[in-house]
């Protein structure tokens, strides 16, 4: 059966992008060799990691703009502790908008002011704060762009005159932006880049090297930035899936192409969430609302088991809300077409004519 | 052409191992969905990374004694940083063996005095010391068992009443020791057990807690522990793929019918670097030699570009020495046939007819 995949991640994949890694798996490029079993020293492998790395800046449009791309491991919680080690002299500002930034915040206290400049907890972090006030001399200011759990997503960035970093771990590659206005993006790889396994750090170099702390190797971006991302062993298989699906994105058209579908796919399911009686959805403001994670409730409880039982059945895989939230998350990332959305809302209509 | 890879790392893999990892990146277990694009909190992997930890500990035969078997990220690299945030208080040992035991001091030099036990650096690292004087007092010793660039390898290990803290990236699972001799050992996966992306830790879970300074989240094994090693998303695959080898490990007999493979490999090769007057292996006392990774040398330069050409026209792959060494690198891992080295035997045989 055709699985409707709105996995929260690790999560969809093209289906090209699929029958490439598996075919790589067997035999890379008629080598006779996996790509798994070749030296991360080989020029294979090397092509495949300076090719991953260029199309991330090309994709971000950020090419010749004194930005560096890095393919790192251990995640977006990794990066937490990175930032705080390669930017944090004193004092920084950290924007609490969910579950990851409260975490993020939570790594940096052991290294300096921490100053959380704005929050949204007091309403289980159903908004996106605004009009928030920057103060002079932080060190840099960081946010997470979009909080994949409950579903809000930063349309405009606040301004700072301290570098800007951001957690895009759940929306990057998915929409439109000046990327110019960042300093430092980090994602993981496993919702709109790849499987699980590697993260995506990119930074302008010039905010690095003015801290005084000691830097570990492996935490410390100009080691890595000074060995092209190999200090040590790469996620060689990682990498190589998120090289193919940057090269899906481009042959696509893009960020541009990818960003009409994505608002193609979260018009569809908003609009059905808001005009079907029987849901609700977590996120009251419309402008706060998450293009890639939607999140929604049943207004009658007793319509769970029945509801439950008719997208399992139409093929819907991933559907379950996180626990801090309840009720249902569908996340529409790059690789989910606008069918399975369809399905979905098909699957919601369904229920009211039987309700 | 039928390969014979010696690759150092990341390394040959067995096929059957291959196989299964594509299809399983095609459509796991027949759900319809790639083991890449589903929930690591999902049935299906959660099962994986329990198999892939529980067959760490049983091929180990740590079962039941107090370990814990964790697959983290980030590569050894990583854990010289871990290891040092774990378990440093004030003062450490270090057994000086090579570039990687190099590089874990260095990284714990800048929390503690850290005392270099013993060296080898006098003679290139050609050797293992011997007779190490342990002084009492030490929070740990750290050692590495294989030394890859080098191709000198413990086969006894020093006594401490400290805890034995052993990387064991380049020969775990590869031959039979009283494994309780240690407390903590840690793998990079890439050369015994799996696809590059994915480090193995095996920890005696009382050493830990008895440190005063902060340990960052994801440097800490108390962490990853409490959280059945998935604290953040796992790398999926890396770990699905080490499963997928240990099972396979598990089928042949463990590690006692593995070793006997890898002696009859290492001998073969060793016979013939000390018979063959065309070579000369790097590290002259037998007893220290690896028996994972042969390194050796021409005795005639001139011969170099037939001998190159030789080995490539019969299939061999990765066989060049590290710059520290130069010459020859035979990395004979687990997954290697003793078919491998008999067709690298053959082809030195052949250089001394032509010679």
């Amino acid at each position: 059966m055709k699985k409707h995949n709105f996995s929260a991640g690790p999560s969809i994949l093209p289906a090209s992008v699929i029958q490439k890694a598996a075919d790589g798996v067997l035999n890379y490029n008629g080598i006779d060799l996996s790509i798994i079993e070749i030296s991360h020293r080989s020029a294979e492998f090397i092509e495949v990691m300076e090719n991953a790395r260029s199309l991330a800046l090309e994709l971000l449009e950020l090419e010749g703009k004194g930005y560096t791309a890095l393919f790192l491991q251990g995640g977006a919680s990794t990066q937490f502790l990175a930032v705080t080690y390669n930017l944090l002299e004193s004092k920084a500002g950290y924007l609490n908008t969910g579950t990851w930034s409260a975490k993020a915040l939570k790594e940096a206290q052991h290294y300096g002011e921490i100053i959380e400049l704005a929050s949204s907890k007091d309403a289980n972090f159903n908004y996106i704060p605004k009009n928030i006030l920057v103060p002079a001399n932080l060190d840099y200011m960081h946010l997470t762009s979009n909080n994949t759990i409950f579903g809000t997503q930063f349309k405009e960035f606040p301004k700072s005159t301290a570098p800007l970093v951001c957690d895009m771990s759940s929306d990057i590659f998915s929409r439109t932006l000046d990327f110019t206005q960042f300093d430092l993006i980090y994602a993981g790889a496993q919702k709109n880049m790849g499987p699980a396994g590697t993260t995506l750090v990119v930074v302008k170099d010039e905010i690095l090297g003015k801290v005084s702390r000691h830097i570990p190797s492996m935490l410390d971006y100009q080691v890595h930035i000074s060995k092209d991302s190999m200090f040590n062993t790469p996620p060689v298989f990682p990498v190589f899936v998120s090289m193919l699906t940057l090269e899906w994105l481009k042959d696509l058209g893009g960020i541009p192409a990818i960003e009409k579908v994505n608002n193609d796919k979260a018009n569809l399911l908003y609009n059905e969430i808001d005009r079907n009686p029987l849901f609700k959805g977590f996120v009251p403001n419309s402008e706060d609302r998450s293009m890639m994670n939607a999140t929604f409730t049943l207004t009658q409880d007793n319509l769970k088991d029945t509801f439950d039982q008719m997208w399992k059945e139409a093929g819907i895989n991933g559907l379950n809300g996180h626990r801090s939230v309840g009720g249902y998350r569908a996340s529409m990332y790059n690789a989910l077409p606008l069918e399975s959305v369809a399905t979905l809302v098909n699957v919601m209509k369904h229920l009211e004519t039987k309700a």
